[in-house]
C-alpha cells in the first residue's frame, strides 16, 4: 500500500473513525484504526463491542488529492497514528507500507516509522442484506435522539432500559426512554413506505451518532439486521448493535387524567430549578419541594448545613387543586433542558403519583413523565 | 449589615479572591470569604496558606449601584456563595446580616438564607510597613512571570527551587527559576528609585498573580515585608509569603564558552520537537537526540513499541564542532514556548554539558539552560 493525499481531509475522517475506538478495549486489535486502498479510494474502520464506524474519502474528491501508487492493507494503533498526523509540518502525508507491517508517514522533511498489525486479523462488520431502509433527514434524528437519550438508565441491572426504544408503524416514529424514574416520549410522521421495526438501540451508541452527523441538512439511510442497525450517509457507516430482550410496555405509566395543571416558560423554571439545586444538592436527599396553590406557586430548596432558598415562581397559568409535591431537580432539569425555549404544562394526579411535561402547543409528540419522591 | 448591589460588579470581585481560596484547606474558615462593608464600600478577602487576595469595591464607583443600609461584616462559605450569586434572577442582590450569623440573599423573587461565620474569627492579613515600594507595569510582570515560572521545581524535597528568585540591584530586576535539570533567567531595567531587595517567591503565588492581573495598563506597585511581598493595583492587593532560605548561587552554572552554536526560527524547531516528543514519550526514558553537521542537523525520536521519527530539521545558521547530544524534549517544549515567536541561539560545549538558549537579538536580557542526558 502507498498513497499521497491531503493531511487536512484525511485527519478529519480519522476523527470520526476514532469516535468508535476505544483506548481501553480489552481486544487489543480494537485500538487499531483499519486502512484499506483500492483504486477507488480510501477506507478507514473504526470499532469497539457496541459501535463500528466506516468512512470513504474517494480518489474522486478534488480536494482530498489522493495519490494512489499501491493498493492494499493495514492496521494502525489510532491514538498514536492520528496524533502523527495532526503533527506533520506540510499540508500532504504520503502512507507506505514497508516490510513486517511497517508504515513509513512521510510529510515535509519528518520521517516516521511506525508498526502496524495485518489488515486481515481485523473482524468483520456485519453486512447489510435487509431491503428495507428508511431515510431520515439528520436533524430529525438529532432531535429525536437529543429529546429522549437522556432519560435512559445508567445502571446495568436492567440491560434494556439503557437503550431507546424505537417502534416504526403506521408511518410514525415512536422513541422512548426510561429509567423507571423518568420517561422521555417523542413521536413524529415519517415518509417511510412500507417498513415497520421495532428495536433497542444502546444509549451511548445514539450519543455518538448524534456527534457524529455534522451535516444537519443531510439525509440518513436506517437499515435493520438481525442484531444490528446501520446508520448510513453519504460518506459515512455508522453500525450499532441491538439490546436484546423486549422493551417494557411504556403506553400504560403514561397517566391520562390530572387534578392540578400549570403552565411554564421553560427558561423561567429552569432557572429557578437550578438554584433550588444548588442547596439540594448538599442534602442528603437531593430533593425540592414545589407549592401550588391557587395564587401562588413556590419552589423551596434546602440543605441543614449550607442554608434553605424560597422563590415564588413566575407561570403563565394554573388550575385545579392545590398541592405540594417534591422532585428531584435534576430530572426536572434535563426534562426542561430537552423541551428547549418554549412554554410547557404539567400536569398533577397527586403527590405520590407520576407527573407529565408537555409542550403547550405540542397536542401528544412530546411527553415526558417524572416521578415524585415521597416526603412522609 | 445591609447592602444592596449590581451583581455582575459583585461577582468580578468573588472571582477575583475566589483565587486565593481552596476548598481543600485544612483551616475550614478558610474556605470562607470575608465581607467587610464600611460606610467607604465592600471589602472582600480570600486567603490560604500562601496567599490572600483582598478587594475593594467602593460606594463611589457608579457601576456598583451600592446602596448602604447598615454597615457590618460576616464570613460566606465562597463556593456556594459564588454559585448562588451567579445563578440569582435579578440585576441587583440584597445582603443582609439577620440572627446567627445567617445572611439573607435577595434578588428578583428567589431569597436564600445562607449560614455565614463570625467574621472576627477570619486571621488577620500582614500589615504593610515597609516604604519601600516599587512599581512595575503589569504587562512587565506578567511577561517576567511567565518567562520564568515554568522552570520552577515541582518537588518539595528542595522547599527553596519552588520559587523564583528575584533580585532588584541597581535598578535591574533579575529573575531566575531552576528545577536543577533546567534554569529560565530575565533581567530587565527599572526605574525603582533607591530600592533594593532579594527574594524568593512562591510558583503557584506568581501563577495566580499573573491570572488576577488583568488589566495590562495598570501599575502594580510592589512592597516587601518580613516574609511576606504585596502587589497592590488600583481594586486589588495580593499578598503572597515569600520561600524562607538562601536561594543556590545560578550565576556559575551559566557557561560562557562554547564548541558548537547553531539558530533556529522558535515556532519551526518547537513543531519539529513536539513531533518528536510523540514517540519518546512512550519509550522508558522520553529523550530525543540532536544530530549536528556541518551540512545537515537532524532530530530523531524512538519508541521501540511504536516506532520512530527522524527529521531533517531547518536551521538558520550552524557553526563550531558536530555535536550528538540527548535532552528530554519536555524542557525544550517549555523554553521554547517562553520565547515565543523569534530566533534563538543554542549554544552547546559537549554532549554532556549544559547547553544554553537565547533569543538571536536579546544580548544577555534572556537566557535558559538545560542539561543534557547522557546515553552511554
Amino acid at each position: 500500500m502507498k498513497v499521497t493525499l491531503n493531511r487536512t481531509e484525511f485527519m478529519q475522517e480519522l476523527q470520526t473513525v476514532q469516535r468508535a475506538i476505544s483506548s481501553k478495549t480489552t481486544i487489543p486489535i480494537l485500538t487499531g484504526v483499519k486502512l484499506v486502498l483500492t483504486d477507488k479510494g480510501l477506507t478507514l474502520t473504526g470499532s469497539n463491542a457496541d459501535i463500528s464506524i466506516e468512512t470513504f474519502l474517494s480518489v474522486e474528491k478534488e480536494k482530498v488529492q489522493m495519490k494512489i501508487e499501491q493498493t492494499g492493507a493495514i492496521i494502525l494503533q489510532a491514538r498514536f497514528f492520528s496524533e502523527i498526523i495532526r503533527r506533520l509540518p506540510d499540508n500532504t502525508v504520503t502512507l507506505e507500507v514497508i516490510e513486517n507491517n511497517q508504515v513509513a508517514i512521510t510529510s515535509g522533511k519528518a520521517n516516521f516509522t511506525v508498526n502496524g498489525l495485518d489488515a486481515d486479523s481485523y473482524p468483520h462488520l456485519p453486512v447489510v442484506e435487509s431491503q428495507d431502509r428508511i431515510e431520515v433527514p439528520a436533524h430529525i434524528l438529532n432531535k429525536i435522539v437529543n429529546e429522549t437519550v437522556f432519560a435512559v438508565s445508567q445502571h446495568e441491572s436492567r440491560p434494556i432500559l439503557t437503550g431507546v426504544h424505537f417502534v416504526l408503524e403506521n408511518k410514525k416514529l415512536l422513541a422512548v426512554a426510561t429509567d423507571s424514574h423518568r420517561l422521555s416520549q417523542r413521536v413524529i410522521p415519517l415518509e417511510s413506505g412500507e417498513a415497520n421495526f421495532n428495536i433497542v438501540i444502546p444509549g451511548k451508541s445514539l450519543t455518538e451518532l448524534s456527534r457524529s452527523l455534522t451535516d444537519e441538512e443531510e439525509a440518513i439511510q436506517i437499515s435493520i439486521m438481525d442484531n444490528q442497525v446501520l446508520f448510513q450517509t453519504n460518506t459515512m457507516k455508522f453500525y450499532s448493535r441491538l439490546l436484546e430482550g423486549t422493551y417494557p410496555d411504556t403506553n400504560r405509566l403514561i397517566p391520562s387524567s390530572f387534578n392540578t395543571e400549570i403552565e411554564f416558560s421553560v427558561p423561567e423554571l429552569l432557572s429557578a430549578i437550578e438554584r433550588a439545586s444548588l442547596l439540594s444538592h448538599e442534602g442528603r436527599n437531593n430533593i425540592v419541594r414545589l407549592s401550588i396553590n391557587e395564587d401562588s406557586v413556590i419552589l423551596y430548596g434546602n440543605s441543614p448545613e449550607i442554608g434553605k432558598v424560597e422563590e415564588d415562581l413566575s407561570y403563565e397559568q394554573v388550575s385545579g387543586e392545590p398541592l405540594e409535591i417534591s422532585f428531584n431537580p435534576d430530572y426536572m432539569k434535563a426534562a426542561l433542558r430537552a423541551f428547549g425555549d418554549t412554554n410547557i404544562t404539567i400536569r398533577f394526579i397527586s403527590a405520590i403519583r407520576p407527573f407529565t411535561l408537555e409542550p403547550t402547543e405540542s397536542q401528544g409528540s412530546f411527553i415526558q413523565l417524572i416521578t415524585p419522591v415521597r416526603t412522609n
